[in-house]
């Protein structure tokens, strides 16, 4: 996503394109230590040769986590996160991928003075054009 | 979540209750490193002064990374995390509350072979009992 | 170990496996950086072509220190860590080894009301079934 | 420690003091993270409220390892680290504890060509002078 | 430095004003752990009661390193960092101080097809609205 | 550098070389993350594909701050860091490079009771012996 205007002046169809990152065995290691979640498929080279996945495969959580840095958001116009819908882990992000977001705002509600609901349909995708993360976004945006 | 057996040993109706682990400052330090997400709600405490919550929040992707690590999962039993359904941020969570889970089991779709998704309706919750995030989570188990 | 029961549940002889985990390059250069002990044998690949071994190797204080993670201690019974006894590096762990612990119950000490210890030998192996580590622990358990 | 001369040069007698480092709520997080160990002892600030402590106290393994990195290790004289004896974890470090490393050599033993083991006595104190963890260290030394 | 377009659309005397960040506790301990320098005016407590400050301080580099990671550097126009000149390091920047930049194109200079060097004046400033740290950043910009 | 005496004992052509530390992934995924300076020439492996570098280049200011951890710094002699002059990035340092720094003390100016100004040429250079940053370091450092 990219948040840098106010509510008003998002319009239903804008589109978006993050720059990219790389994902490596340190994001991993890193993200399973701040969350405490070491689960094997992502920690353990031993394990994960007798997965479908036959190596080591990033959290979801790393993948959506990551996709919300690579946003760009202007300070003074976000007011709240406010949630995600129908979030699909679609398929596996593997060390060495590297992955951007698309973005497209889907909706606007207004809030009142606090400001209105921007929607946004998030797809992040990795080199190959696959999608590996689809989510729909919902961020509260200041007013003008 | 618990995730420590096959999918046909989950009950609709089944509840769990997490251990709980403080948020700290060094947390929002670190998370807004992981992700590149340094908004200045998380990290600016001039900025802070001028907003409803009049200090530093934590990031929600925070506090929803930090319950996948309070649920336990046992190698073995998760293929897959499948998604997430209406997440909510409820709430703040302002540094030096501390957070745990609380899941209920609230559907159960068998897949075939591979196994099928148990999914729970997920409370993020703070000392105060107030909830911070709510949830509903997805995941792929496998048969015994 | 695990410690997930009062001091008078256990019984000598009780042994226990944890889960595993690869010893990665970024667990050499965290380790490094938490502890600032950049001795070259864990942070220098021209340095350590001149040694036996011939490739990095992980401080054993790591190595240590990951296995009191891998071990499951339940909120409650831990009332302390008490010490360690002949503690060994017996061999080297390189980076993309893969590690888990090994425990066995030797011996039980009633300390009155704070509770009791419990000891531990504990081995910490690799894949390759080498035991890099091996360790006497005592634990100050609570009692039911 | 401080091992910067051949084996043949240390006397049994010997002393040591190292600089100091205080420690932040951030090492607990940190060693937590890192090692996987979110007992609530070090990582819940509701929890340890009903403990003998009132507060939380490092990881018993994160002192010992912020001590080898306090140490000082010239690189070419420590060949590998080979053992410790006796470790005890005598008094709680706190948040805000400022801890240094006294050692004293205690003994030596040849190994032949590849070198000797030094024996060290060490204490890691607090600012209060309070010693927290006493240990025997054993390295292998190269000789000239 | 903001640096969002080719060589040719610099003109000297524009000036940019960076978002904020606090500098914290946690960040003095990061930055120690991965440089290495856990010099006592930046980490024990102690120490820095006999010092001017009478506080821990942050490490100038520290200062500098995050301003960089404040500038905006959209991909595509940053060829290299080429240098600087005169960087004093005026006043301490301590813990819970909050820091910007401000910056202004001073000179060009044409270096061929590959680009050229865009020199800014650069001040970090805390929110007292003291400068911290001045200097002169060089950096080669692609041409259009 | 090393300062580990006072002012007046340094000696205009004195020489110092540090111990070495190879620069890992890890080390330019946290730097990215400390800093936020995730530019895609450090932390995009298909961006750099397209670059006259081919691969993933370390920051300038990545390799400066390691330098400084690099330096022995013994406790009561640096006052405080005084500035950089002509700091050149000359060459890129890639992942897997192993650098050190040699200084020479090339000035000194005394600045009355608080101490005096050292002044060091210091290069970085990587295992191939290139020069990869050159600068002029100034350090104020207390007399006897």
């Amino acid at each position: 996503m990219v948040i840098d205007k106010p509510f008003d002046s998002f319009e239903i169809g804008e589109r978006f394109v993050s720059r990219a990152r790389t994902i490596t065995e340190t994001d991993l290691v890193l993200f399973s230590a701040f969350t405490g979640d070491w689960y094997p498929l992502h920690t353990d080279t031993e394990y994960v040769k007798n997965t479908p996945f036959g190596q080591r495969i990033a959290h979801g959580m790393l993948v959506l986590s990551v996709a919300t840095g690579l946003s760009r958001l202007e300070p003074g116009w976000v007011v709240a996160f406010y949630g995600m819908d129908r979030v699909r882990f679609v398929k596996p992000t593997f060390i060495g991928d590297t992955i951007h977001v698309e973005a497209e705002v889907i909706d606007k509600q207004d809030k009142g003075p606090m400001g209105g609901v921007v929607t946004f349909r998030q797809e992040i995708k990795k080199q190959t054009g696959d999608v590996v993360v689809s989510a729909v976004m919902k961020v509260l945006v200041a007013k003008g």
